[in-house]
């Protein structure tokens, strides 16, 4: 890739120094991303840590990403104000997921009356159930399932295991890592006290576009309506989703994580592993919670969040720090209060 | 469906206003269930929410549930004490589990020295080992494996990716969600220093009738005679259950909780998500477990509990709000302890 | 087994009482373990409880593992000083997993340009990419999928449905659970508050030899060089390990914990359940971290740590007492504010 394009594609702009003016710096062929000390004239890398200050100095790289124009080092730099969204951008430019296998695999179970474009790839083993539907360039994995018109998008690939229920949907883009099931049925029952009185869930999962789910994650099917994973919002391994869940746009949800039944999630929601949002939870817009934090409350104000149940991070760490010290508070208690009893009888 | 075969199913009575007199009700059919504003004469509806009164007076359903007869609205009204209990009966006369494929695949591997009862389902891609047994009008959906003597009741619906490993027994009307493990080795090791050595997990699970595990749990075989689940219990997703564990009858467990090895609970054991229950530990009957809770020590006595280690709901309460006001309490106590001193200097 | 055979095995010492003087004890062969109740004279059973003392009198068993030497029973003793080593060796030598199905399945894919063992042994309906490799003795039941240039030693078993994706490695006799996913994405994105930009992942998983990995864990591929688990680490259940993560050699994790991204754990590591270790975080040698516990601090040195954060045990008993007496805490320091006004207004 010649490296104007690539800063084109990134949106960073050129800093050139002195000793490359003149030279067509536009025509650099940039083969892959190196780190500095390994890098070669045709890598680009990125300085990011100035910790690697000498490594930025003597680097040997095509050019190099840097937050802002540094006149430490001769090396051609392109400026970009965040670097890790320069790096990721950069990154995908150089990679490529690729399927070794291509086609509709005569191994595999398609029925009559599913929909499979022509251009989509199904591996050996997948069961396509009739009314399904995969769009053109998805890519279904081994041994996945596509129930009753259940309908997978363009350009979506569903990684070994996949399960993907009757009648729901995945939109095009999209990325399930092995063994994801979407579409069991939800939790549902009523409790006679001698019998568990099953709910039939008979909604379903819609997962709108450019949405990556990791391995073994659970979205269940909704009792009536939808389970909803809105756009570009990801998940990462053994995140469940229980039924009439709606998680907004762009959510980025850590691992084993667990959203309980009808909560919903604002846009931008993001939060650290084996957190806990609790039945029916409504949270607003940007909020962040973090680390096995447990939401048993509505969280309105976007901001940062921690604790069981969830406070203000600043709130959970004065009250953390607060417990490390309840040994200490315990002592001086007793001690104030033998101090009271002894001024008490001073003064009678 | 006759309303009156459904009074009689769902064991409600009929509470008929003075416009419906002489019309021969029993004989109205109904054919779904439906919202109050969105129900037609063939449609059963729900009145349970207050504030959906003004719905309740206008419905043009053919009838409704509700706990007690109620005369702002003249439509024909149907009585059961539990409304929960008389809408999920009711949603099950209208819902039937249906399965796209029939028969016997010859896409499957049936071992010749298996036993599948002649009216079982076995779809493509499924693989029952030696001696395995399935019952009549049992369903294996794709891509599900039976270990030798593996055993399957009548009408049980293994969904896709289902394992069941070795000389495991699932009961009959079980409904088992897409990739769930039961029967993979329990964590059994004796550690040495530096050696990690096994104990052969050579027990097995038991699983009785009309239980429901939902998808991508995990149900470990017992180091020696069996991890064992009750009747009727309902396991909602990515619920680990260890070896040796026995779960009594009609067990109510919420996602992504883990019972860890030998822990035996009670009947009517409910809980909520990401709880733990330790090992060896007993719980009795009806016990209910708050949302994240740690059960680190035994629990006898009926009731709620919750926190690490879970105390009674009640005790939580308390405890957490002691925690949140724990930064305001150190305060106090330094106060205390200034104005200690201050009266001491005082009074000396 | 001849006893004097298994005796060496399991590195044990004979104590022989009078009564067997003169009689070949070494010959006498051992066919199974059984309770000290039930077993007859080929049995080996095993006295650690003190309470089975009237048991350990009259058993029938042709050998009784102690931990030391007891003249209340005539029976004939095998003395190990660690009664739990030595009973998990004794099984062992009694135990055999074995696997009824033999060679390579014609229902299998097996790329051409793949290299597995002609002593391996494929089930049905596994799939194994180009480049991927089998060792001899290794089993991979049904639905097991290999990506390209997966590798397996020798003597391993992936049970069904286990997933390797693209380039990851897994050693020789190591065990691996049913429904397992290795090598999924690691979950990297960078959001920039309209997208959330992917980071590929382009590293891999390397898993050493004798690794043993319960039922649907997930082990995340790095981002770049590899996710870690070394020798003889054990691992439950749901387990969930993220990109990039270094596990050491001999670690004990029980179910549903789950280690974020980077994090690096020294050798010997063990935990309960449900823990969480924080992104990052380094872990020293010999820790050991209870349940639910969440180590958001990095753990240098040996010991038991709990709660979250995570402290030394002992300090996390005391802040539970702590917690279960702020109620009452609450109380004193309010009694305490009322007396101190009292004594002020007194001495005012």
């Amino acid at each position: 890739m010649k490296l104007e394009e690539l800063v084109k594609q990134i949106e960073g702009t050129f800093f050139i120094p002195d000793n490359y003016k003149g030279k067509k710096v536009q025509e650099i062929t940039i083969e892959k991303v190196s780190n500095l000390d390994q890098a070669g004239p045709n890598d680009i890398s990125f300085f990011v840590n100035p910790k690697l200050l000498g490594q930025f100095k003597k680097t040997k790289a095509g050019a190099v990403l840097v937050s802002k124009a540094n006149k430490e080092s001769d090396c051609l730099q392109i400026v970009h104000p965040d670097p890790k969204v320069s790096m990721a951008k950069t990154y995908n430019l150089f990679y490529e997921l690729k399927h070794s296998f291509k086609g509709l695999s005569e191994l595999a179970f398609i029925h009559q009356h599913s929909k499979v474009h022509p251009k989509a790839t199904i591996y050996p083993y997948c069961y396509i159930s009739e009314g399904a539907e995969v769009g053109e360039d998805s890519v279904l994995y081994p041994n996945t399932f596509l129930g009753e018109r259940a309908k997978v998008g363009k350009n979506t690939v569903l990684f070994p295991n996949v399960v993907v229920m009757n009648d729901c949907e995945i939109g095009s883009n999209c990325l399930i890592h092995p063994g994801t099931a979407i579409g069991g049925d939800g939790f549902g029952f009523t409790p006679t006290g001698t019998h568990n009185i099953k709910v039939p869930q008979t909604g379903k999962v819609v997962i709108e576009d450019d949405v990556e789910i990791g391995s073994l994650c659970t979205i269940d099917r909704a009792a009536f309506d939808k389970t909803y994973i809105g756009r570009e919002s990801k998940l990462d391994s053994q995140v469940h989703v229980a039924h009439n869940v709606h998680i907004g746009e762009l959510a980025l949800i850590a691992g084993q994580t667990g959203i309980a039944g009808s909560a919903k999630l604002g846009k931008n929601f993001m939060c650290s592993g084996q957190v806990a949002v609790g039945p029916g939870m409504e949270i607003g817009d940007g909020v962040i919670v973090g680390p096995k934090a447990g939401v048993i409350k509505p969280i309105k104000e976007k901001g940062e969040y921690m604790g069981m149940p969830t406070v203000k991070k600043m709130e959970w760490l004065k009250e953390a720090r607060g417990i490390s010290k309840l040994p200490e508070l315990m002592k001086r208690i007793t001690a104030l209060e033998k101090q009271i009893e002894e001024l008490k009888n001073l003064s009678s």
